[in-house]
Order: structure tokens, then C-alpha cells, then sequence
């Protein structure tokens, strides 16, 4: 179709510089950015390409949710420990899930996302051909991790063949990036992590973990290695491959911190889902000073619970500004860095997605700016406001236009790519029968064990 | 009109025992719900009268926003410690702030609410004519305080004589419930509060001031009074009015809790605001246990910075569980009850306010049931999630129809009471020169005072 060019009143471009630019936005070749400027600037680059200007609207990248799980279960496992929550709601769950729940769930979430703004997902779910190609079909990106268990206690989660099929399959897809998953570390044995250190090392693609999550899992470690979390995985090699990714990294020591870095390990930092579960307070600043990649991520329908990565900012910044009891703490241009440029760094990915720069892919949204919540607006000088309403007075159903990979998947607040009724009836037609199916393995069973899982 | 019979797929009806009905709502008679049942109750017993169903919809309470400043500057005074933040922003800004000034941002901030579900606002702010007769117009309830300084030193706030002029011309409204009020008990000298006080009790309305919202009050009152803030309260007086209401509370030990709940003092938590000012975590749940009436509230545009109830709830959950590292803390029903029937308790309106009951004003909200984050819906049985849903999943812009007193002020999303687009233009064109005078004020001093102030 050529080059077109998309502007609207204000662009944050999420540059290395932060520029801000009024009246100004993208030229767009297919998939591809290939200038950002001034309306006069882009016109003059590119004579006669189409114009759309977006009035009212603030243009900024698409959002990176650096941790997700799909899944069906919004606002019916709440209020338990989170060991009774496992034992009683998830993982009979995963017991009983069938690949078109798991679909439906996908379909539901990622629609979701689009419609608040998240072009780029991490999920972490089953039977993830389903959760692919829906990815393929709504438009969005997707980091593919099975939630694998590679040990016979665990013997309901995927498996490490179910992953490599991903990878053989799904691999050179331009939106579809699979990477391997464990559920946690010690949801596989020697065997298991082994092989999926192995896989990601030959794929040349990325090992996704949950790990350091809860206060407990140090005790645990130590017990059976002798080491802190981090340093007991560096050993065994889960740093060895070309990224290894931690979702929630909460209890950390700076010993940790400073392995991670020189490691080149990842962190999603899930800040809704660290206060829903009562988790703790992550290092992010730590993490952050030291030059660890840090994406920001909801978590699932069931630890957040929506997918509103806009709300997951503004949930950032107030969670650092309490942990260190200094209202001048996490900065918002930090905690938009997070949730941009910091996620796609931690999926290597940030030579092309993240920000606003020639080269890259057109992962964009437009928030609209005729709100209340977006009075005043300041784009820039000694009042510049636009940073700080995006993080805390703007919300994911205040996006307006999605677009991923030059393609419009949202326009004027509806998605387009896909029908939105008949993907929540898919997702509601399935419920009823997924609750059935775990009450009667709950009543077939003496006492639904209790696992060191987690979410 | 005569009774009229407004139903939904699903009621949330907050009464005592928190029943939730199905294809079920309310008959009203002009101002006021006359039943409440299910559509084949409510047609039997009210035949002939108009009937709208507003199917994919939940059907709730109008909330109260138990804490609020309307205001301009959203966005543009951020990230700075409590102090510099009032001594260089919000303190030379009430110095310029002109009425016309004050009347644009409770326009702003008052249609804000009623697109997120707000029906009644606390606002402390200036020049309260304006906001009573924006309230008057838009429809919404207001329980206005003046923000007032009744000392030399803060004679740039409102006055005792503004107040009792307020109290004299609204005090019959219907919608507008004039309070007196103190912006902090330190920022009246004796004559003040002894004045404050006994407004309260000869209008037979309420006190309202913010205390102990920062630890350094407590060094502060025990300098000044020898005894901690609420028991020194007690000792002056603030406690013998119908209704003393303290802002944030975030600094109390038990006997302060204990004595609040024998004087029926009441509170508004602010968790957005908490979180992001770093005040620190109030005491809600021992609140909450000794039978203290607790609302909620946003705080204002710049201590937020949005008006969104729903948000607002969210995160109250989220600080309770967190505080007390227990997933189990705070749970879905106590924050829902701090929203409605708490925020109506504390502002003395709880047979009028905060439930859909007979007798009981119609303010009710339609919530959007047919999106993503409402998905699945399960309104009762062992997975019930609409209380769940509402408060960790729900945002304000999911608010579809808000009514107050039976007038229909927020239809299908969009505001009908008044034109949006021309508030926000209104608010927008007096920024540049509130600024402008800011700026001229600070420059034209050596060095703004340090002032004992807060929000």
C-alpha cells in the first residue's frame, strides 16, 4: 500500500531522548516505521503518501505486557492464601483444561489487551497452538511460553515436547515468538530443566521462569541447594542461554541483583499482582539502577484482574513511591520506559519494537485526550504533564486507535480485527463446563494435594 | 412522571445483607426507589408503568467520593516531597486561584465523577458558590467544604464568614450539603476553631478537616498539644459537633482508633492518594472492626490523578492486602461498603444514600457487563464474582448510565446534563494564566513560605 502517514496532536515517542512532539506522528511503510516528525516535516519527506490526522488523540507505542496468563477464571478464585489458592481453584484448573478453553481464554485476553493498548504479550498458558493463532488472526504479538511441567508430580501442566513443537512450528512467524517456559524451576527435575536450558540455547530464543515470588521460595531454595534463588539457578545454568526471563523477582538481595545484570536476566515486575497476592515489594528500583532489563506485566484474570497495562503503570509508580515512602520515587518516565522500551528489552526485542523510531515495527495507540482526565494537557515546558497523565490519570478504555505491525486492529475504541460479542460468548460458553469438570475431580479425589506451585 | 421501573441483567443492591438479584432492579417515583425485585415483582406490583431494561448491564449504587479537591493542575505538580510540593505549587496556586478559576475545575471534576459512577463528591475547595451552582446544573450531589484557613497566616484560603455565607444560602438544596470546613486544625488559630465548631452544631452539619495524614503531624501535635491528634481533637471540641469527618487518618494507634469510634467521628481513606504522596498505609481494617463509618475517596486531579471510584476501590483492596500480607485482607464486599453505605454513614446520609432500598434516593449506576473484564459474570452460587468483578476489574469508563435522584445524567456513556466538550474547553482555556499568575506570584517573592500545609 506504500507510505502513509499517521499524526495526531501530541507524540511521545519514547525515543531515547523522550522527545515529545506536538502535531506530529509516524510515516509508515507496510509493517514499518520509516520517519517520525512534524506533520510538515513528514509531508515534505513524503509527497502525496495518504494522511490520517488523529485529533484529540496522543500517540505513543504499543505497550509491552511482560507477564500474562490467559485463563477463564476472573474474580472466582479470590481472598485465599495463596497456597489454598493453588490447591483448591488453579491447579484443578489445569487439571481439567482443555485446548478450546485454553483458546477461548487466549482470544478473550489478547482481544482485551488490544482493546487497552497492549500490542506485545508474554503468556504464559496452555496449549499455546490455540493461544498462536490467535494471535495471528487478531493481530496482536505474542512471546509464546508453555506452562510446562517437566517432572512426574506435575504430569497436568504442558510438556517440554508440547514447547519444542511450538518452537519447530511457530518460530518464523513475524508476530508469534516462542520461547520455552517452566512453570517454576522446581516444577521440573534434573532432566527437565536440562532440556529446557538445552532447547531455548538451540532455538537461540528465550527460557521464561516464575521465580523468587514469594518470601517462602527462599527457604525452599535453600533447603534443596544450599543457594539463594538467583545464584542456585546460575549454577545450574538457567542463565545460559540467549535470555533468561524471571516473572515477579520479588525477594531479591543485592548479591541477586548484581548476578542478574551481569547475566543479562530479565525481570517482569507485576506490580497489581504482587499486591493482590500480598507477594511483597519488589527491588524495582534495584533492579532498575543496576541495569537489569524490567518489564512491567498484569499477570492474569485471576491475579489482577484485567489486562489494563495503563492502570499496571499508574499501580507501579504508587507501589515505588510507597516502598520507599518518598512521593518523588519511580518516576513516570520510568515506569513508561517499563512498560515500552524496558519490556521489549527484556524479550529482546527492543532493536524493533518499544518506541516511536525509524527502522522499527508500527506497534502504536492513540489515547484520546478529550477527557477530564486529560485536563489540562501539557506536552511540554516547565509544566509538561503528558508523561504523568499517561501513568496516572489515563486508562486502558481511554485507547482509541491499536495498531500493530502497520496494521489498525482498534480504531475508534472498537477492535476491527476480530468480532468482540462472539469472542466473550466463546469464553462464557465454556465456563460452566471447565467448573464442572473441576468440582468432579475435586469430589473424585481424597484432598486435592498441595503443591509448591504458584501462579 | 409517575413511578417508572428501570431494570437490569444484574442488581448489586448493597443493602445490609448485600443481596444480589438477577433480570431484576428498581421502581421510581420521582426522587426515590419505591421497590426493589426482580422485573416480574416490579411489573405486578406496578402495573402499566414504564419499564426500560438495560440488558448486558449491572446495576448498582451511585458512589460516593468521600474525599475530593476539584482543581487544574492534574499532571503538573509531581514528584516532589509533601513540603516542596505545597510551598511550590499548591500553596501559590490558592494564592492566584480566582472564583472563576475555582467554578471551571468543579465543573471539570464533577462531570468527571458522574462518567465513573460518582453520584455524591466531598469537595473541599474554593469559592463553593460556583461548584454548589455546577452541582445545581450537572445534577450530582456535593457535600461542599470550604477549604478554609482561619489564622493570619493562611489568609489566602477561604474564610469562616465564606463558610457561614455558604451555609446560609444552600443548606436547603437538595443536592447540596454545605459542611464547614478546616483545611487542617493547625491552619485556624483559637478563635477559628472554636468558631468551626460551633457553625457545625448551629447548622447542624458537619466538620470536615484533613489530620493526620502525615507522620510528622504526630511530633507536630505533640509539640503543640502535648497529646496525639486525635485525642487533642477531642480535648478542643472537634468531636461535640453532629458529624466531625478527618481526612486521610492515616497516623493513629488504638486509642485514637477507639475514641473515634465512641465520638462517631468519621473518615475518608484515600489509598491513591496515600500511595502516591507516600503517606503510608491507614489503619482501615482496625477502623473498619471498631465501627468507625470509613468512605472512600480520590483525593483531588493532583493527588491522583483521576476521579475513579472504581480504581479507587481497586486499590483500597490492594493496600489492605498488602499491608497485611494476607490475599485475604480486605475483601470485595468491605471495599464495596466503604464506596456506598460507608461513604454515606460518614457524611450522615445513610437513610437516604448508598444502597438501592425503598425509601432510599434513586442514585444508581449501570455498570457494562458485555466487555472483556466482565467475563465470565457470575452473579451467585460458590462462584459468585460480581462484587469481585466490580472492584478489581471494573473501570470507571465501563459506567454506561449514572441517574441522581431519579434524573438520568449519564446515558450510554455519554454525559446528557451538560456539554462535555464546552467544561472541558472552559477548564482548559484557564490554565495558561492560573500559571501565569503562579508564576508571577513566585517571582515577586524572596522565597515562598514553608508552610505547615497539606492537600
Amino acid at each position: 500500500m506504500g507510505i502513509h502517514i499517521l499524526t495526531a496532536d501530541v507524540v511521545v515517542t519514547m525515543n531515547a531522548s523522550l522527545d515529545v512532539l506536538t502535531d506530529a506522528g509516524v510515516a509508515i511503510d507496510g509493517d514499518t516505521i520509516v520517519s517520525v516528525g512534524t506533520v510538515a516535516e513528514l509531508a515534505a519527506a513524503h509527497p502525496g503518501a495518504p494522511h490520517r490526522h488523529l485529533a484529540d488523540r496522543v500517540l505513543m507505542p504499543g505497550l509491552v505486557n511482560a507477564h500474562h496468563h490467559s485463563g477463564l477464571l476472573r474474580g472466582t478464585a479470590e481472598h485465599l492464601p495463596v497456597w489454598e489458592w493453588l490447591r483448591l481453584h488453579i491447579d484443578p484448573m489445569h487439571r481439567v483444561l482443555t485446548p478450546a478453553d485454553a483458546a477461548a481464554a487466549a482470544w478473550l485476553c489478547y482481544a482485551e489487551g488490544l482493546l487497552s493498548g497492549t500490542t506485545t504479550v508474554v503468556d504464559m498458558w496452555r496449549y499455546m497452538d490455540g493461544a498462536a493463532r490467535a494471535a495471528d488472526v487478531l493481530g496482536n504479538r505474542v512471546v509464546t511460553v508453555n506452562y510446562v511441567g517437566a517432572h512426574p508430580d506435575y504430569d497436568y501442566f504442558d510438556t517440554l515436547d508440547d514447547n519444542e513443537r511450538m518452537l519447530r512450528e511457530w518460530s518464523g512467524h513475524d508476530r508469534v515468538m516462542p520461547w520455552v517456559g517452566l512453570e517454576h524451576p522446581f516444577y521440573a527435575d534434573d532432566d527437565g530443566w536440562r532440556r529446557a536450558i538445552a532447547l531455548a540455547q538451540r532455538f537461540d530464543t528465550g527460557l521464561y521462569t516464575h521465580c523468587s515470588e514469594s518470601e517462602q521460595e527462599i527457604g525452599m531454595f535453600a533447603a534443596r541447594t544450599g543457594a539463594r534463588p538467583m545464584i542456585a539457578l546460575d549454577r545450574l545454568g538457567f542463565f545460559d542461554t540467549p535470555r533468561t526471563m524471571i516473572a515477579h523477582a520479588v525477594w531479591l538481595d543485592a548479591d541477586e541483583i548484581a548476578l542478574m545484570a551481569a547475566r543479562e536476566a530479565s525481570v517482569s515486575h507485576n506490580p497489581v499482582s504482587n499486591m493482590k497476592l500480598a507477594s511483597g515489594f519488589a527491588p524495582v528500583a534495584e533492579l532498575l539502577a543496576a541495569g537489569v532489563a524490567v518489564g512491567l506485566g498484569t499477570d492474569g484474570e485471576k491475579e489482577n484482574n484485567n489486562l489494563d497495562m495503563f492502570e499496571e503503570m499508574k499501580v507501579a509508580s504508587l507501589m515505588g513511591k510507597i516502598r520507599a515512602m518518598d512521593a518523588a520515587a519511580m518516576d513516570s518516565w520510568q515506569v513508561l520506559r517499563m512498560a515500552t522500551t524496558g519490556g521489549a528489552r527484556a524479550i529482546r526485542q527492543e532493536s524493533r519494537l518499544g518506541s516511536l523510531e525509524p527502522g522499527k515495527q508500527a506497534d502504536l495507540v492513540a489515547v484520546r485526550s478529550d477527557t477530564p482526565r486529560m485536563t489540562p494537557l501539557i506536552p511540554s515546558g516547565e509544566y509538561a504533564n503528558v508523561h504523568h497523565n499517561l501513568v496516572h490519570a489515563v486508562r486502558g478504555g481511554d485507547v482509541d486507535l491499536t495498531m500493530v505491525a502497520g496494521r489498525v486492529l482498534v480504531d475508534d475504541g472498537e477492535l476491527v480485527s476480530a468480532d468482540l460479542g462472539e469472542i466473550i460468548e466463546r469464553a462464557r460458553a465454556r465456563v460452566p463446563e471447565l467448573f464442572a469438570r473441576r468440582s468432579a475431580y475435586l469430589a473424585s479425589v481424597d484432598e486435592p494435594e498441595g503443591l509448591m506451585g504458584r501462579s
